[in-house]
């Protein structure tokens, strides 16, 4: 998601230390000191305006949330969103997904969560694409054995080139939709603010997949 | 697909002997020798009236394709069909496809094809459908190594099914198309005669998959 730069967010993260983190690299190994609770965690990588993770958040107080974002902008709209109503389990981290290596240790995170990532459609750009290769590696280190990754899209060139390299990883599917919102599992599902948007467009596919234990 | 007794069928067969096998066991290991020429193998499991298998061995005359189908009806029909203009490069055979390896030798057939099988929508019936393990068992033995399974189908629930188990069995996935219609390769598409009446209601899904060399 693109969108212009928003002149507050700079002294809005700043006032807001407690929830968001721009400097992950020092927060190695300590994580967990940042929230009420020493519990599971789970994050989402693009957690965009941040609806998914907060709702999530609120729904499962036994879990630590962290939702992980690239733009200063968009992260700053998430904080704002969920400062009406904070919960002492969702932290927000301003960083690029490709770095989760380098903030996290090797099996510190349950679940990893991708919502409406950029489809990059052109081929030249597949190496940019959240489920490719070079990135399901960075995912697989910083998850514990077992873990997995739940991943929605509307995009079907997406869908399709997830289907394939969690496949060829090899990653074990645990859960496929190819039409999320008249399936049973929708009765669980948390919306995005871009799946509430675009879903009347054509279906929200969804997989989750697991990471085998090497 | 459930059609009506037709009287006409067992005469026609037997007086198509040439071209159709009601007794596959008695021809194990020597399908070779009912084709024109000796060259690589191609079985379509559930045929139904033909049209696919038949334009695929007009397209290919480099390959030998079997069509076996379970209903006499049906494959007479396909046969009848097929009469119209034979090549020398396609058999009919009335059998199960749980038969397949009581028929065929190890490693004897390079590609199965699926096309628009039954969904088995029950929970219960889901050991009948074509791609439950049992069946992906049994097209492993007989196909040749790296051999390739191509499915087709409109049923969203077959499919997301069909998915987790070639994933888990596991095959790699060659190629996969969420809207085979609406996708580059639909170009040298054959279609079978359900896929042309009933593509107005929805998304074709085709799936590709590679059994691994053991």
């Amino acid at each position: 998601m693109r969108v212009r730069n928003k002149p507050w967010a700079d002294k809005y993260i700043r006032d807001h230390e407690e929830y968001i983190v721009t400097d992950p690299q020092n927060w190695l190994g300590k994580w967990q000191t940042r929230f009420a609770k020493k519990q599971p965690l789970n994050v989402e990588v693009g957690t965009g305006k941040g609806r998914f993770i907060i709702e999530m958040a609120k729904a499962h107080p036994e879990i630590n949330y962290i939702g992980v974002e690239l733009q200063k902008s968009v992260i700053a709209t998430a904080l704002r969103i969920f400062m009406d109503a904070p919960v002492p389990n969702l932290q927000f981290v301003l960083t690029d997904g490709a770095d989760l290596d380098e903030i996290f240790l090797k099996d510190e995170i349950g679940k990893i969560f991708l919502n409406f990532s950029d489809p990059w459609p052109k081929k030249r750009h597949a190496k940019r694409r959240l489920t490719s290769p070079g990135f399901l590696r960075t995912y697989q280190r910083v998850l514990e054995d077992d873990g997995t990754i739940e991943f929605k899209t509307d995009n079907r060139g997406l869908f399709e080139y997830s289907l394939m390299t969690m496949n060829h990883f090899p990653m074990a599917f645990e859960d496929i939709s190819l039409d999320l919102h008249h399936s049973p599992e929708n009765e669980t599902n948390i919306e995005t603010e871009y799946e509430q948007k675009f879903s009347p467009n054509g279906p929200i596919y969804k997989l989750v997949a697991q990471f085998k234990a090497e």
